[in-house]
């Protein structure tokens, strides 16, 4: 891309011209986009095909011209989306292979085209189409994850499983709870992307080289044409900034950070040692010397690409880190992070959700998990505040006095004898054994945004009456 | 910080007692974090209070309690507020020393105050108010910013200036415009702040360790107290997630490159081949030697802290992949990062308004480098386009052969004869000497967002009004 | 710090003569460097006793002078290590700091030692300084923690555990072995942290601000005085870099990143369903409520403290991509970066190798995990090959019918009947059975760098050997 | 890959049994790695090869195997290096299509290349031999650059242009001076290279899956004919650590570093206010309408490009934080930031090495510019020391006097008359002028490393000769 307008066919030979030798290759083999900027095809055209159509209004171009260009741009189009279009290398970007072929096949009017714009408010406009597509097929896919992750929760709003902190068995809590953290958080990860998509859609055609132009254009109707909500209101800004890119690999760096979250524990449930589920054969690997085995590569591949997401956020800030205005043409380096990081977590959506649909849970095993470790050991405290009114401490220093109890005989607490607890509190009495249970702690945690069922299966049917 | 709820001082007894020889020194220094988290002590003491009130609403502690609470809590407050507290190394974190001093202060009751909640919701909670005070904070300087950027704005909306592609002079574009520019970039930059905010404006506390509590706590209430618009809806994505913290760290981070951007323009612009600002003395540092050198070192700062923002980003991301539900101790590690890069942002937000207020624009330097470099090229072609319906290639065509005319004589387009332009293009008239003044071409880019002084006043006072 | 030549006190008068006002409060905020860069004070007293024993000896300043700027500075240096010597925020920075105070000491021939230098060359010099003693200071802890891996290795020379592939038991390997893949990783860390060393290890000292001195200097001198292996080739250079610190950076990173990965296996190993080994007291937290629960936090915070490391070395990056030659003021972020991921690491090493010395390791537990999952299904298949000389294919064919064989069954490989085995393959021998225990597959793998005890214990000996 | 031994055509019938339905088209896209892995074809090729012959040694193959193996391996090679090879992605990899083909080709004996190797060890080999080979590939081009550098170094020796310091005229250098600053960067920069490729040559073949195998190979045999130093001394090391990729592209990271800050300088010295140098038509792009302009695009790309490896850094230090022993398919992730990071480098250098060998530097210009801004002041502070015995702060404060005066008077210091320098200090004598001029300012920087032009053409004389 260069900073001025021009027709392609004459930068063509203004190349050929003025550069006596040509560039030379490793100028070619550095400067050239189109291997990755094709992608902008779709976007190009419409864009093209917005701007003259507006050209046409402003009474700019004459309705022939415009009709000559729409009709020459749909044709291209049609040629890209059967593969038939050849791309060059040597015509560097999308924008000169889109022109050139336009001026092949419809002559004097595609040299009328470029009027009232510029490559850098055209590269500018494509690629905002492009991320706000993108934004539209991830937030998509993050609520197909959500309501995977929802119907999943409903199904398992009762079972029980271990809680962990530091890795550790802390509180029994529910399956289906645990999915709908998740879900709050991708939720909070399709705000992201929502907003980024309401800042970004602004349209920058019209900005021209930095300084806008002096043709009647009308933005407003290249704006509505295309989708945006409105036209940018500053030239110098519409070609020289990025942070749409960026604001949006920060909302795609943080939902792949939570997809890496529950890749690692999808990978720790399924070792041996834990066994909380099993994957179906679709998301694992296996080997033909150990048929048992199933290798959650989906899973390590989710949380690995989170590296690559990361890499790119901080690549293309340093990029643009002390860029003086306007267009430079280190901004070309926009769009490879951007479009590998779509791809990434599109692949990580769909693997996840793919795994949730898939996996079993073995509930039994959750169970017993879950059981283990004193893990009732803070709703016996709590009914010692609750009952007995003890002071929170003191709860906390007698429930200690008991698990350490249980814990020199070897069994849980609720295994101990009623004499064996009064040892520690003499005013406990029978009705505790009935907190000691898994099932019962869970129920009880029926504050706001707690564990127990009825609330699992409130927030699911909320989330899927939601997202369907 | 530990993951489940005890009060201090048996935390304490509990270390000494069940850990022999006590922790390591190692452990001790690896560990202790009331050396950054004793700047949340407003925070800790706000949302224990609102707590406090709360359980006291909900009949879980006595009136009696809730008042000895509350008073030692203010108490407390006022003692660190007037610098008289003894932060303890040993007591490890803000939480406890708070926590420690109320037990000493007021007795019994203090052992009461962590009924329904656990240090993992307390810790969250206190650190989202933290963050959400940082960006009102953070939020009130970026629009100061664009205050001082929109009233120079204002001032030079019809000061020329070199508009540059690739560092290149380009076309002409007015100070104000440029300025303006950036006055669009940080509207956006506080809409981020804004969103962030808004989606982690949710109440963590009474998630409890990760699952809820059996206590009949009131999470509404205690939102309400503490200005949330609602509780968080899941317990364990409460006290696992720390989202917030990294869209307000990738906010700052766009936010820094921005600033970065202006700061390199500022150096570049402050350099003497350049001279087209010259900086306060308040903002540069000089030399004994060389009294006339003003080193733009509030400029090269701002620029270089961009690095240890992006670094804070990446470092906690880092942090949180692949880190298992629910609180880990890993998260711990997230309050420097964004105390630091919440003062470095602060105190570059903070030399850039004050460069901007004090600058001085040389604008008959600027006008001239405006006129050099054929920097109306551009006009000229448009007028071909606009006055001869000369095709726009063919417009650059010959516009190109009259700027090569006018380098092999040494002179400005302008001061070519209209003989010599019409050796390119015999239709050309006189008029044409109307368009080729830099004054000419501002004026003329009146298409909406164009730098035309008018467009300029106008947008400038429109952000005057919209930030006054 | 500022790029020309400049005695502290006419700096002090200089800043309140020509800056009118003085610098705005914002200015002395962003620009001090004393609160971070005090921690130079030892290299920079060092760098200035130094370059006054050189003035002297090239006769460029008197032997009294050189007495009693040499004195001074030793006095200097012993206030500093009392703690009786006042910091001034005032002024700026360590260097200038300590030049007032000689002034204060010793008056005119203070005047005298900042001849030939400059503080762009002083402050480099300081800064590698302290790089280096960091180096060795690290590099010191990197070998204490190889030297406590390679003490368990061997004593866990035999002991076998499971060897783990996508976090699913493969085959059996012994825990020495495990412990020796770090002693490797480690080895190579202290070899990048060896040849960071080496290359930094050029003094820039008498590279005055940017381009050499016209007085007689000896370089060679300075640099040996101060443990250089030379003085830097160019004077540009010398001042511009620092590519030193991201070296150290990076090397700090690789560094994190695999004690990140044992952390990562520690806090697995010790959760309740692997409980492969088990924490000392002195390295986990604890809970008054759950007495039993040991928190691994010392390994969480091992883990996350990687994610600060990579932030400064990014951080640093960012500030030095696009810096102009030669010294900017954006340089001055070099430090604290450094200062803080050398502390940082620090940390993460003793703890590491306190982890290391006290760990228990439960060989039942992991004898028992090891022989789990068919690992040893791969003895079987190389049995097939080496003994029936079945390709290596066929042979895990065989072991793959018969692993399902005994799946179905319920049973381990090694608890099928010969007629069973025989069914997939009638060549099998009785002898088969004795490569089926977890204790012949590792005694097996004798190939070089193999698992088997003997290979252990003598990789053990020979690293313990080298670190004692 | 996966992690255990297996022919790939058992895979492929594995894959399609005992996964009923096959890997879901999701499951297809996110684990395929032929895409990028092919580039390793060559690497793997030779590993087998050297690995067969190993096994025939030492008997475990027969001969007439190993030499159907590797005939059959040498046509596969021939049929890649010809472009006739089919490349699968239902094969997943390089490993699996090579072996596929060979076991097509050459029947039963393909079935027994895989006895004592892994996919795990294998990979690792072909990977280290690929970064081997691209260490070795980016170091020559350091080197041909630093050649470029130092060959218009001895041309400029002795070209005076502006010294900076915060873009600021400090004090006159030489052209020379400045291109020899990068060269001593680039030398550590290789450095660099040279000792990750030291650290690294180490082969992991033979290390099997992770344990090391039974089977009696000679890792020695293959680890020499692959041209490694020795093989690897830890089996689970060799196949789980991935820290010489790391170290690759922090070497790499650094020297894009240096290569962007070139970048910058090329850009402002051809921006019009500097003018200091022009690029040759082959690195720039031009305009059609302003055919003077040339943009500096090869400099902005090399500029950008840095973000692009940084990113790959920070994604694969990401990729590696915390994940256990021994191979996770996370791994997989390691190769395409290496290969991107690799030809982006490629590109920055060659077109650097080309703007150096073309650029023109106008000398008349840079002397100019070296001139202005009382550039020499330091000069004539050195000369009241040198000569008047002043101490060197008096002498810095008559120095400020003097330049004042010429400020005011608005002439150089030159242009002071002897009286008027002498108003400032009487005993200034009149051979002050002999110091005064930029040439003799350069010519009087001797000391070690300073930029007098003898200094200069010998250290580009020094370097001309070690590099050809």
């Amino acid at each position: 891309m260069t900073d001025n307008s021009e027709t392609p066919a004459t930068k063509k030979l203004q190349w050929g011209g003025r550069f006596g030798a040509g560039p030379a290759a490793v100028m070619q083999a550095i400067n050239v986009s189109i291997g990755f900027d094709s992608r902008l095809w779709a976007e190009d055209i419409a864009g093209s095909r917005a701007h003259a159509a507006m050209l046409g209004a402003q009474k700019i171009l004459t309705p022939e011209d415009v009709a000559a260009i729409d009709a020459g741009l749909a044709d291209i189009a049609a040629e890209i989306g059967a593969g038939t279009f050849k791309f060059s290398d040597t015509l560097e970007d999308i924008h000169t292979n889109v022109e050139v072929r336009l001026t092949e096949r419809i002559g004097e009017a595609a040299r009328r085209l470029h009027t009232g714009r510029s490559r850098n408010d055209q590269v500018a406009t494509d690629f905002r189409l492009w991320v706000r597509r993108a934004i539209d097929d991830v937030g998509a896919q993050v609520k197909d994850l959500m309501l995977a992750m929802a119907t999943r929760a409903a199904e398992h709003a009762g079972s029980v499983m271990p809680g962990f902190t530091h890795l550790q068995t802390a509180q029994p809590v529910t399956f289906g709870h645990h999915l709908l953290a998740y879900v709050e958080m991708l939720a909070r990860d399709a705000g992201r992307l929502e907003d980024t998509r309401r800042r970004l859609n602004e349209c920058p055609l019209g900005a021209a080289a930095l300084a806008g132009t002096s043709f009647p254009i009308d933005r407003f109707a290249t704006a509505a044409a295309l989708g945006f909500a409105r036209p940018t209101a500053n030239s110098l800004d519409s070609v020289s900034d990025r942070d749409f890119a960026l604001e949006y690999l920060s909302a795609l760096s943080i939902l792949a950070m939570h997809l890496s979250r529950f890749a690692e524990e999808i990978i720790i449930w399924c070792s041996s040692p834990y066994r909380l589920i099993s994957l179906s054969d679709a998301f694992t690997t296996g080997s033909s010397i150990m048929p048992q085995k199933r290798n959650p590569d989906a899973a390590e591949l989710t949380r690995a690409k989170t590296g690559r997401i990361f890499g790119h956020l901080l690549g293309l800030l340093t990029v643009m880190k002390g860029l003086p205005m306007a267009y430079a043409k280190d901004m070309q380096e926009d769009k490879e992070p951007v479009f590998d990081a779509s791809e990434a977590i599109s692949l990580c959506l769909a693997a996840t959700a793919g795994m949730v649909r898939d996996l079993t849970a073995d509930t039994a095993r959750m169970a017993d998990l879950a059981g283990s470790g004193f893990s009732t050991a803070t709703d016996l405290a709590d009914w010692l505040v609750r009952v007995l009114k003890m002071p929170f401490r003191d709860a906390h220093h007698v429930t200690g006095q008991i698990v350490r109890l249980a814990e020199a005989r070897g069994v849980d607490i609720a295994q101990l004898t009623l004499e064996e607890m009064r040892s520690a509190e003499p005013r406990i009495t029978a009705e505790i054994f009935d907190v000691l249970t898994v099932e019962a702690s869970v129920a009880s945690r029926v504050s706001y945004g707690g564990t127990a069922p009825a609330n699992v299966s409130a927030q699911a049917a909320k989330w899927l009456e939601q997202l369907s």
